[in-house]
């Protein structure tokens, strides 16, 4: 058997350096604390990477900034999201002075719709669900010939998402893995490029919204059903090819967490270290604690606590 | 007039060095974050240390831990509190495998109570406020031989909480001036006798608990009427000593701010960083933010986000 040419792997380190050049003097370089792994029940070094303190709450600012920057448009861009790609193009457009106009499913909370407004975007609420987003979004930017950012399967927002990993580097340089929650696959592509093979890049999935696991097994992506406490922020229901190929190129074993899992792992992280992460943005951790993911004695362990979006208390 | 003999005085930094040596195997490094001036509308350099990431969610458990290996004791440790330190102090005797009996006013909320014994500690509750908690506390503490650990006005406890500012001079070497927020006064105490000089180190206090500012005009610690959203942290009625004759010596004028300030500041630090804080937490950062305090352009300031422990979002 052929793979399909695997494009993903065309994706250097040099392309998340020249996007790390990009954005840095923009985005926060955001920070990490190191926690005793006693207290979690493992034997590692276990580093949190704080990235749910970059601007908009997520990772997705990074990649939405290099996007923005790369565009090359005056023209202003556009977004399909219900979740935290949204309120990133927002950001990254306003601070290019471009008009950013996202296209919103009503299912969106309107802390998230407000959220878009705060950080200057324009809110497009689309009856539905994410699809019927997408089925006014894409029209609409073809027709005003503005740049629809997609919130990971583009070469622009991996890269940006990558240079979490850059920072990461050296912050931590003597991690020997890197655990990461897996929605469409954007961040984990982005850090695999940056970081691997020096550093282990694990991309964790709920249970729930497996669609990585589910690509593997069946030899391509394909949908999944997806649902639980992390879907607003994990829950494309196919993988991107990018991670796909990535993950499979690597012979990645995806660790899968329940909701328990995760709800565990926010909790301890809220009543334990008053960090207040979003189920998705707990989801690598909750790998750790669960023991889904196995570090070896004495390893070096950063996790991505990836967003923090979800405003409620555990 | 002579004053009074200034014993704070004698506090170094090498007291404080030794703390440092003490507990650094224990305590976290809380992480620093570097926020846009321009965010809030200063033109310094600002970068936030997030001290509410400790262990026990505030930097009291510096102190706390300090005082629990410096008390050289099998016989447990006690302190009477219904705020910060009284989880600080259960957590940090449980580290060193000793009891910890916690004097707790009936008007703590069941939330702290539950993190005294979450911490390992046993919580007695006394019906009434921090004073009948003191009444019934220091004789059982000398009853029962038991070191009684004071909040903020034992040279331990001081020399613990400036442990945070010798993390911070390698964290920021370049910090002009770091803004904390200033209750009974240890932290500010601790910080000043590390850092200053070479650091400005500025007490923060809320309008409506400004016990350092009136016994400035006063000449010497008075009582004062405490309130406003900050009391639970930063409500003793009067400073402690060290505190006082520090600042004096100083020549400090302490910035005040309103309540309005220290919840604008605290919703600025959710929406815009996900960091939630307590609004004793966010005094600092509301100096900064409401032009109480007014940096030098150009200037480098570090700012303490000193605790997370009231659950509620802004």
């Amino acid at each position: 058997m052929t793979d399909a040419p695997p494009q993903a792997l065309h994706l250097t380190r040099s392309d998340v350096e020249a996007a790390h050049e990009r954005v840095r003097p923009v985005v926060r370089r955001t920070p990490v604390v190191e926690i005793d792994g006693d207290e979690i029940g493992v034997a590692a070094r276990v580093v949190l990477k704080l990235e749910l303190l970059q601007h908009t709450g997520s990772f997705k600012a990074r990649g939405a900034l290099n996007s923005v920057l790369r565009a090359g448009t005056e023209r202003g861009v556009a977004a399909v999201s219900g979740g935290n790609h949204a309120a990133a193009v927002a950001w990254a457009a306003t601070r290019a002075r471009l008009d950013a106009d996202v296209f919103v499913p009503s299912t969106a909370t309107p802390e998230k719709i407000e959220r878009i407004r705060g950080y200057g975007g324009r809110a497009h609420i689309v009856e539905g669900g994410v699809p019927d987003a997408f089925a006014a979004g894409v029209p609409w930017a073809a027709e005003h010939g503005v740049h629809l950012i997609h919130p990971f399967e583009q070469v622009d927002t991996m890269c940006g998402q990558g240079t979490l990993g850059l920072e990461l580097e050296e912050q931590v340089p003597d991690a020997d893995a890197v655990l990461v929650a897996c929605g469409g696959g954007g961040l984990y592509s982005g850090l695999r490029t940056a970081i691997a093979p020096a550093v282990h890049v694990v991309p964790v999935e709920p249970q729930r919204c497996a669609n990585l696991h589910a690509a593997l097994a069946a030899g391509r992506p394909v949908p999944v059903e997806v649902g639980g406490v992390a879907a607003d922020s994990l829950g494309p229901a196919e993988i991107g090819a990018t991670a796909f190929q990535l993950a499979r190129a690597d012979g990645i074993e995806v660790p899968l967490v329940s909701d328990d899992d995760i709800v565990a792992a926010r909790r301890w992280l809220w009543q334990r270290c008053r960090v207040l992460a979003e189920p998705g943005g707990c989801t690598a951790l909750a790998a750790l604690m669960s023991g889904a993911y196995v570090a070896a004695p004495g390893a070096v362990v950063a996790v991505v606590v990836s967003g923090g979006n979800n405003p409620t208390i555990p």
